[in-house]
């Protein structure tokens, strides 16, 4: 029995209209679901994001919202199961699945984590330093990034359905955006799983999340400059998305990630014996084959070194020719059907039209043997290598994307021929460098970083703990420049400030830091007893400061430390030696001299909520300290956030050491924890 | 007699052709100048920047290319009283010119000397931190930026001819990236006679700087995935270019600049006996006339307490009405033209679109009085103050632009209308915010922010070094969401690297080291003799060590230090207390004691090339140390770096101190300036 796909408008399910489109299983074409978003009023979806979803996320700080995506990661993780099992139909093998779901919920983990470490207790982000702006002080700048007041729209392919609206999903809430998550329909049923799971938590504020099954009907004319869409899919696609008018009216953002025809080059420094010739070969089989090549990362060019052209073809083939194809549930497979029929024609139609460049080296587009299903009523095509031999003044190898178990081998003479030949791809999402010599390297990595989002650099150091070329990794940027479409996702936190606005701000020190909550110079400071070692966390201010006595360096404290520490470096114990130095005027103390004689200056030593200095930060020695130059300490609070654990908080101070003159000798931050109250 | 302007492509200026249009003179009318592309090819141009501007620029590291801007700037300084002579045709007053002029070379003299201090003498941005990917470190991440292998096609407004095209020009120099400019019609020839000066100079390699003079033809259909436009003026333009074919096909890089009504906003806390009444009467009167009110950035929408509208009202009024316009050669003159008849004619229309939903407070569209010159002839516009007395239904007053000396006063009830009536204008450049109320502030600001690109907080503190609600800064990002167009400009080095590519790199520590020239964990080290400190900074290379002997630090050391510097909190003097610190098992070492101790490990105490330890940044105490326990320390060169001075070069060291049993117990880097050999 069919399950019909609903979709999630303003806190309900809304069932499938009339004109619902069947999906059929990619392995037996038996329909598999029913979608359809007739009857979704866009308009009204669009508005409960802006007014309910948005606000609510707004209304938590960057941990609480780590703190969702945590929850939600273990919530799914409980339930996974039911996901892999709906999996199969979409033509995944187990393998393919747990990149798609535990790769997705991996995601969720992984911006968690980095939202709680990297981002502050606070709802806007402090983007960067003060920046001075005038001469005396008075007038000072700051940029900060706050959420965009809109909805994202994310629109997303048919290969990972989990994984694909996750890796979306988790920047953008953790933004404090919320989100309208539509799916490809061919395999929405799983995604719709997966939402329905979501939804059923209560973990995400109302609004947070919507979902459509089916078309997006007048979704995008609703959209403002406060608004995002980010697209996966194909260039035709992307293209009527991004020149919308309401999206070029509005200056809605558009990310785009679309075709991409990802190379993998065969450094000329390996030979068939190199253990680099087997990675290689292992990487582009895994390439082609894996999620049976419906991958916008998948390699579909395969340079390599003419004279090492038939040894790989070979290679590749003896591994082709050992796969099994069949139905993903069964063990022995190592490639289940493509996702439709639909996508097999178009994948046929990309192999004549490649045919007409390059020979088939292997495989058979129009027949394939497979296991435990039936070749027809299933998706199932073979994988096809083939070959071009003059790829330099080929075109179709070069743009023709086969979003299937396809790829060519070009031939190059020459580094530059072979970055060239990835070149003409016109910007990807991935190339792959497979080499051991450090030179051939770079001059791969130069020629190809401006045109790729992401170079995979395997050799033998690196290949037992590689994730792979296929592999989008939440701490890196995915997306690529020109034909891939331009966006960039993850990346860690770079992912997120793609959802929100990045703001100058103007005005007083005064200002400013009451805004940022960020001590910076020229603002107010409190040195009010008692001293700030002695309130505890919720009690501590931005701008409580202590201000020391002074202290005088002797020649005897100089020979003393050296002595002590073993530090006798001549600047502090030769004079003529110090006197020859470009820096100093004669002896002068050590650094860490000052720092030790500052810390005893400021330090209140009695048990407290002061707990630990666990750091210090962008310490400058700014003037040289002579023997007898006395040194005094201001030591403000500059910034506050909580901590890992509810019991402490973390606060940043700002050192500053002056001398008798009161020239700045030192600055720097430290860093301590402090107790909250029980 | 008129000037023919050129396009300079190519290495050659090329003629005007026969169509060549007629550029009035803003103040009299006569023809100034006339301009025609005619002839141009512009596939050859594009060519041009990608084969020989794009490779010259690329073989310069980031300090090459600051000194090029430097230098750049101190030519053009020299020469700028002819720009300034040219200047008044378009209509600009002395003090308009020095913005546009003195502003633009400003923003030259900004990035040069950020690209100095900020960027590396690399070709290339290390983006973040190494990114670990894999449990035993064998594979890890990290983020580059390289220059893009296209063109910057750079389309500027009339108002500013030279700040508008220096403040795009100095960001894309320093990312590596050839500019073809093209500047407005009605004032081009100021832009060419400064172009003239710059190709004249010889200072910029061949194909860095290419321009064009009338019409860019068919310039868009040569555009690549590498390529970026980037454009400031009018939405209906934008939206032509952003929409053309090629930009869309190729995912051209599409930044833009354009309408914005910008707010300012009267805090309800300020009467009209506060200090920012005055400040927030005469910002608008500047912003109003200064350029006649042709800015981008000029407040449009003067946003007031309902029971401030009559004072606001007249006090403009009676400013407004002691205003002198006219020839902006005039001493006493306090505004010219608006730059062209076309210009008015437009101006007049947008009034009148205004006046369907408010009334004109100020000023007659039709006729002003003026002061040496002959109204008629020259583009010359009185002040307009409309006032709209209901704002909240009103449309135009948020949507239409008219760019001259115009405004209209909105009154607000409560602070939420007032941000209500500001966000309608659905995304600005800038809106500015006059209170001395923190809490009205707090509450503007979020809700502003994410409308706008900057905002300007003025109050008495600040008032005396403002730098003006109208003016973007090198240092402050340049561009708004929404309306404004949502590209950014400047902000620093953000505006550099709008014209890089960021690509995640991927592969062995040893591979990720040697290709950013960054020592990171897992990559290799070099620990043989001699002592590093005993190498000049060109011999130094990453990834020369320093392992040292152990040493023990004992309860006398902790004792020592802590009366000899004063540091006598209880975690080091106190057994039981120190147990009942969360993070200590008992009395622990001072972290200023272990990183003193680490310095006597590692220094190599001799005078040689090693001259200073100037800074110490991202220090972590990451375990306690105890009395008995021991420490050692591995130092290795982690990046170089020139510095000013060609004398001396700046080495960063990462520092690892372990115990005993081989634990990390503090992790920083170390900042030392070494000498280059003479």
């Amino acid at each position: 029995m069919a399950l019909t796909l609903q979709s999630y408008s303003a806190n309900r399910w809304i069932g499938a209209g009339r004109d619902a489109v069947e999906i059929p299983s990619a392995v037996d074409g038996r329909v598999v679901a029913l979608a359809s978003s007739e009857g979704v009023d866009f308009g009204a979806m669009v508005r409960h994001a802006r007014q309910v979803g948005g606000p609510a996320l707004r209304s938590l700080n960057f941990h609480q919202r780590a703190e969702l995506l945590k929850r939600l990661a273990v919530y799914l993780t409980e339930r996974k199961a039911a996901l892999y099992e709906l999996s199969y139909d979409t033509g995944a093998t187990k393998r393919d699945s747990w990149v798609d779901i535990d790769g997705g919920i991996g995601t969720l983990f992984a911006y968690a984590s980095r939202g709680r470490k990297e981002l502050p207790s606070e709802r806007f982000v402090l983007d960067g330093a003060f920046e001075p702006l005038s001469k005396h002080g008075s007038f000072v700048g700051a940029h900060i990034l706050t959420p965009l007041h809109g909805v994202a729209v994310h629109v997303n392919a048919f290969n990972f359905p989990c994984w694909g609206m996750l890796e979306k999903l988790a920047p953008t809430l953790l933004a404090g955006v919320p989100v309208i998550t539509k799916p490809a329909t061919s395999t929405a049923y799983l995604a719709h799983a997966m939402v329905a799971m979501i939804i059923e938590s209560g973990i995400l504020p109302p609004g947070a999340l919507q979902f459509v099954a089916g078309s997006t009907g007048d979704l995008l004319d609703h959209l403002t400059g406060q608004d995002v869409v980010s697209f996966t899919g194909s260039a035709t696609t992307s293209g009527k998305l991004r020149d919308h008018a309401t999206i070029s009216r509005n200056a809605v953002r558009f990310i785009a990630e679309r075709d991409s025809l990802n190379a993998a080059i065969l450094g000329p420094d390996v030979t068939p014996e190199s253990p680099e010739f087997d990675l290689f070969v292992k990487e582009v089989m895994r390439e082609m084959t894996s999620k049976a090549g419906q991958k916008c990362t998948a390699i579909r060019r395969v340079i390599v070194p003419r004279a090492r052209l038939e040894a790989v073809r070979d290679a590749l083939a003896a591994r082709l020719g050992k796969l099994t194809i069949g139905n993903p549930r069964s063990e022995a497979v190592g490639m289940g059907p493509l996702a439709s029929q639909q996508q097999r024609r178009d994948v046929r139609e990309s192999i004549a039209r490649l045919a007409t460049e390059a020979e088939i080296a292997f495989g058979d587009p129009l027949h394939c043997t497979v296991a435990d299903a039936d070749a027809e009523k299933g998706a199932f095509l073979s994988p096809v290598l083939l070959h071009c031999a003059d790829p330099i003044r080929a075109e179709r190898v070069h743009h023709v994307e086969a979003f299937g178990p396809v790829a060519t081998l070009l031939p190059f003479d020459g580094l530059d021929q072979a970055i060239d030949l990835a070149q003409r791809g016109e910007g990807s999402l991935v190339a792959s460098a497979f080499s051991y010599d450090p030179a051939v390297t770079e001059e791969l990595v130069m020629g190809l970083a401006p045109f790729h989002g992401r170079l995979y650099l395997l050799d033998r150091d690196s290949a037992k703990e590689a994730t792979g070329h296929g592999s989008p990794l939440p701490s890196l940027v995915h997306g690529g420049p020109g034909r891939a479409g331009g966006g960039e996702e993850m990346g860690g936190l770079r992912g997120v400030y793609h959802y929100m606005q990045r703001t100058a701000l103007q005005g007083s020190p005064a200002k400013l830091s009451a805004l940022t909550r960020t001590w910076g110079p020229g603002a107010p400071i409190r040195s009010e007893a008692p001293h700030p070692f002695r309130k505890n966390f919720d009690k501590i201010a931005v701008g409580d400061t202590v201000e020391t006595p002074s202290r005088v360096i002797t020649l005897e404290d100089i020979e003393h430390f050296a002595h002590f520490t073993g530090d006798t470096f001549y600047a502090h114990m030769d004079e003529d030696a110090a006197k020859a130095n470009p820096f100093f005027p004669g002896r002068v103390a050590h650094g860490y001299l000052i720092l030790s004689f500052a810390a005893g200056l400021f330090v209140d030593p009695a048990p407290g909520p002061l707990l630990a200095n666990y750091g210090l930060e962008r310490l400058r020695f700014l003037k040289p300290v002579s023997p007898g130059d006395s040194i005094r300490v201001r030591l403000t609070v500059k910034t506050k956030r909580s901590a890992r654990m509810p019991e402490y908080g973390e606060v940043r101070w700002d050192a500053e050491v002056f001398n008798q003159d009161g020239d700045t000798v030192a600055q720097y931050d430290v860093l301590t924890m402090s107790a909250r109250p029980a």
